[in-house]
């Protein structure tokens, strides 16, 4: 197997992919650092207002060969950002630094990774993809203004694939449809984990708007909320005609949250990240629109229902990962 | 994420999964070697009778810093371990060689790993799994009267799960159950990709026999060989009651295979490598004999048959992978 800018461009990746998603409406981006042919560092951007991914990378790769620095203890991006601008002496000089999309130019929550990276000054830094955002981008002729090698697009289609719900969220709407299965297809009954459960709560905290069909409401009376994580429970929309529904049905009594029945799919349209679930009814008409599946697969076979048989969809897998013992399948419509 | 001895033994085994199955009748054995930190190879070995996976890296691991040495002319596992004895002068004292399965120690066709690891001493040398080939053991010790620093029972689960092939036909009998199927687990029509059957031929080209039901050879007539990839045609078991099969049927035509007809499953305990296809109504039966599942999963949508509605069997996924826009998955039955 080859070791070169692919290969370390691939690690930044797959650990940027460990949090799609989760990052919004932040980019997910990952970071590797190699020192003179060491790996160092292999980090990512974890959660909007957390470090971007560079930093994390920075401070990851000094605390190597600084294992006691007092970098250890801070965890806020213009602490480390001021740390490193006093404290590196050179330290990444000799290193290659990849990252997944063009570092940020402007200043926004957190300093610029760009201007830092110039002042730190690294042998090469080598870019997936370049930034799509008018404000942020710039980063690239930053660096070289300060002399730093710069290559691009290494593995950009990957890094395309990695970007794409943000290209999505930011220009305006991003719509996945999560779904869980068996690995003969079969949705009957509980099949996911706990793990996987935690999973789609943690990306109940993170959308805008959930969309879910009026007799999955009517039959499963759901709650829909994010509570296995502590998190804020999304806005809801029924896709129903029939606006009559049991207001003992738990997600109607769920706090701060906005309810709304409706059978006008252009709503979604309003808001930047939505999520569909459990309303196979809805693929047919809603295939057009979706982004991505995000398919939890349960290793067995079950003898039972498979909802999806009626049906045709070609996709793409952009990218695949475990959830504990599941696989979690991201798919992108061809 | 953290850069440690896991990390380095994980990219070893992922090297050697590529192979699983291919290296019949040898275990699929990973290599990676660190050389004062730096990442200089990722090798497995390949096919039997091709150099094992320590010889691959090593070989890598020398180009690097000697990129124009004769050695890159050398395929051979006796020619290398040869040239490197000559030629090593000290380049391994500073590595750390990381190897999924214990080296080797005994001289079959290919030149101990063992000794040769002695003769060039590298710093340390990390195991995933111990030998469990009676004839082949003893590498630990070998490396240890030479002072070499050993490490055991690195990611032992995950090389137990590499290995596990290996162990079953070394010791009786490894029966895998192919399978190809959309997302939503439809059989229906052409599923996989001109790649999945090149290397379900290539499956069939290494496997001792293939079982297959009686009434898919009736309706499907199928040839069961290895013909795109040149490969030889294994035997074959077909399991039926009745005896009576139209002679013109292609896989009776097949030169230098043999067809028998039976209904003792006990038979297949007479192989070693047992690959069974396309025979659904066949998995309720062998569920219990089967140690695999290797399924490749088309990232589509089909409106059509679902063959495996009628059983409920748990797994566990020991590994995956693409094949080009597709996905494999192994499945160990839980
Ligand atoms: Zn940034
Ligand atoms: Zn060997």
């Amino acid at each position: 197997m080859k070791i070169d800018d692919n290969f370390y461009m691939k690690l930044a990746i797959d650990e940027a992919w460990k949090y799609q998603l989760l990052t919004y409406p932040n980019p997910a981006v990952g970071c590797v650092i190699v020192k003179d042919g060491r790996l160092l560092a292999i980090e990512a951007h974890k959660e909007a207002g957390m470090p971007h991914a560079e930093i994390n990378a920075l401070k990851s790769a000094y605390l190597i060969e600084n294992p006691n620095s007092i970098l250890k203890t801070k965890n806020n991006s213009q602490e480390i950002h001021n740390f490193l601008i006093e404290n590196h002496d050179g330290y990444f000089n000799d290193c290659e630094i990849f990252v997944t999309l063009e570092p940020c130019n402007h200043i926004g929550k957190t300093p610029s990774c760009a201007n830092l990276l110039k002042v730190l000054k690294p042998k090469r830094v080598i870019i997936g993809h370049e930034d799509i955002n008018k404000i942020a981008s710039g980063g690239v002729q930053t660096l070289e203004s300060a002399n730093i090698e710069v290559s691009l697009r290494c593995m950009e289609k990957e890094a395309y694939n990695l970007l794409y719900p943000f290209i999505k969220w930011s220009n305006g709407t991003f719509i996945f449809y999560k779904m869980a299965q068996t690995l003969n297809g079969c949705i009957d009954g509980t099949i996911s984990s706990k793990m996987s459960q935690l999973y789609v709560h943690t990306l109940r905290d993170k959308v805008d708007l959930m969309l879910i069909g009026g007799n999955t409401v009517r039959i499963d009376k759901p709650t829909l909320d994010a509570r296995y994580i502590g998190g804020r429970a999304p806005d809801i929309m029924i896709y129903s005609k029939n606006k009559i529904f049991d207001n003992a049905i738990p997600l109607f009594k769920v706090a701060n949250r906005e309810v709304f029945i409706s059978d006008d799919l252009f709503k979604l349209l309003d808001y930047k990240f939505v999520m569909v679930e459990g309303v196979y009814k809805l693929m047919n008409i809603l295939k057009e629109k979706i982004d991505y599946i995000v398919l939890i697969v349960s290793p067995k076979i079950r003898n039972g229902i498979n909802a999806l048989n009626e049906i045709d969809i070609d996709f793409e897998i952009v990218h695949e990962n475990y959830l504990g013992e599941e696989k979690i399948i991201y798919l992108k419509r061809k």
